[in-house]
């Protein structure tokens, strides 16, 4: 713009302007509203940062190169566009939007590619590891409403990372672990052992990890332990909980730690009784509390 | 939000915004400056867009099903993110910020997917058309400075689709038609014989041609002629002409079509002589007039 007087700026900016209303007409036809808002929306989005980092040739080639590979490294197994939404906050920034704030309802995180639908049952107190390796951790809690009602029958997914940060469906041979359902008690209250959450890094061999390591991020993610909970009438929260203390949270590559999701998994001395007399191999073991509040279906 | 009171509303948008900035602020340690400026702006514009529409869950896995379809079609021949950008007008509108208004410099347009870099040389008055079936049509012109300099020795690049709406390379057989490149004579001028240009649609049986009909849009381009043009110390020209009277011209499926660009391809009656005295089989000819201004470079 430098080079162009005061007249021609404001040329340029009427040629722009005016490619953005066409593009924003061009949906007038849609016969779906909401289809028609999200492409009008994106449109005027897109458009405006091109304007306002007036993107170049090369970057826009680069543009296409980058999501060319992120589509061929794509399949079954490895979802490179999930990725990307994650480390552009894209994913955190939508379960923001979809789950308001709620008085002092639980916040909720991203839910993250490793959920399997068909985990094992256990009973309160049960274990989740399924032999993974990694220290043992009891972690108990109640499931309550925003009133302070616990809430007996709650559904309690809980899934997470062994402790050299593979999730059991990183493997090809079917084996299962560190997941289960368990449901609250009577009285709201649940328990399980798992295992202390260990950090591991995204997938970062594709375009993505390219990225990150372009703009001096990281690829790993806060050690944490995932839940999904779901009572009748009440609206589903999916989160984790993260471990007090963790150097990696404030620069967890996904966006999903927030403040009230962290807790404290204390160490306990070796020796010290386990809360259902499970004697432990190795000795050491940890615990957290982990109280959950739902907020009422459409809150 | 209609359901939250204000003071929970701003509590809303602060998790929201806390967010956008803890993002923006993963890229401090990129130390390509250029990339950081890039990677914060569309860290903004992206989330300023799920903001605005709230985005919901199953639509933001419908983007990535998109996406990840568009990856999957896309190979050596076909590419799906350059039609996605096309038909969102993000390809034009880089073409706008890397090609300003200037003087009085003929108007830049989309590149589009079918140059070739080895097209064959014409002389002035020769024939790019290689016998493709269509319409003959005269094109002549001059080219220029914008101080109205004649141009010596400028190469321009010419091609286009036959009359069925297809490039040469959309064949697969390697033949070669509809494009040549010629040089401007002493005196700027240059003239060639080619096809009048006639309407195509861009590829449509991928995404993109989907998310086109679910919003009420057409796949077709308006019919046009490109040009590529350079000068040694001007800007090279990347640009078509249109077609004065076509109906496409509003609705061009990519956003390429301004009003400087559309030109009379005037119908010769039955038996005009032609230019170059030419004896042509069928006897119907068109005529057309492109006269090109080319900024300096830089400019």
């Amino acid at each position: 713009m430098t080079k162009q007087n005061h007249n021609v700026a404001n040329e340029q900016a009427a040629v722009e302007e005016q490619l953005i209303q066409t593009v924003v007409d061009s949906f007038d036809n849609c016969t779906d509203p909401r289809l028609k808002e999200l492409m009008q929306s994106l449109t005027k989005h897109l458009h405006a940062f091109i304007r306002d980092v007036r993107l170049t040739e090369p970057e826009w080639n680069a543009a296409i190169e980058f999501l060319t590979a992120a589509g061929h490294i794509t399949d079954d197994k490895r979802q490179e566009f999930i990725l990307l939404s994650d480390v552009f906050g894209a994913s955190m920034q939508t379960i923001n939007v979809n789950n308001e704030v709620h008085d002092n309802a639980t916040e909720a995180t991203v839910f993250g590619p490793f959920f399997v639908d068909d985990a094992p049952r256990i009973e309160n107190g049960g274990d989740i590891s399924g032999g993974a390796p990694g220290q043992p951790c009891w972690v108990e809690g109640t499931v309550k409403d925003t009133e302070g009602n616990p809430l007996p029958g709650a559904r309690i997914e809980v899934w997470e990372a062994d402790e050299e940060g593979f999730y059991d469906v990183q493997h090809s041979d079917g084996r299962v672990y560190g997941r289960a359902h368990l449901y609250s008690d009577e009285n709201g209250a649940y328990s399980f052992w798992g295992l202390t959450p260990t950090p591991y890094p995204i997938p970062h061999d594709g375009p993505v990890g390219r990225l990150l390591e372009n703009a001096g991020r990281s690829p790993m993610r806060a050690s944490h332990l995932h839940f999904m909970v779901s009572s009748a009438g009440h609206r589903t929260l999916v989160t984790h909980i993260f471990v007090t203390g963790d150097e990696l949270l404030t620069q967890d590559s996904v966006f999903g730690v927030k403040q009230s999701l962290i807790k404290d998994f204390v160490q306990q001395p070796l020796g010290t009784p386990t809360p259902d007399g499970r004697v432990l191999d190795e000795g050491s073991w940890a615990r957290a509390q982990f109280d959950i509040v739902l907020p009422p279906e459409g809150g």
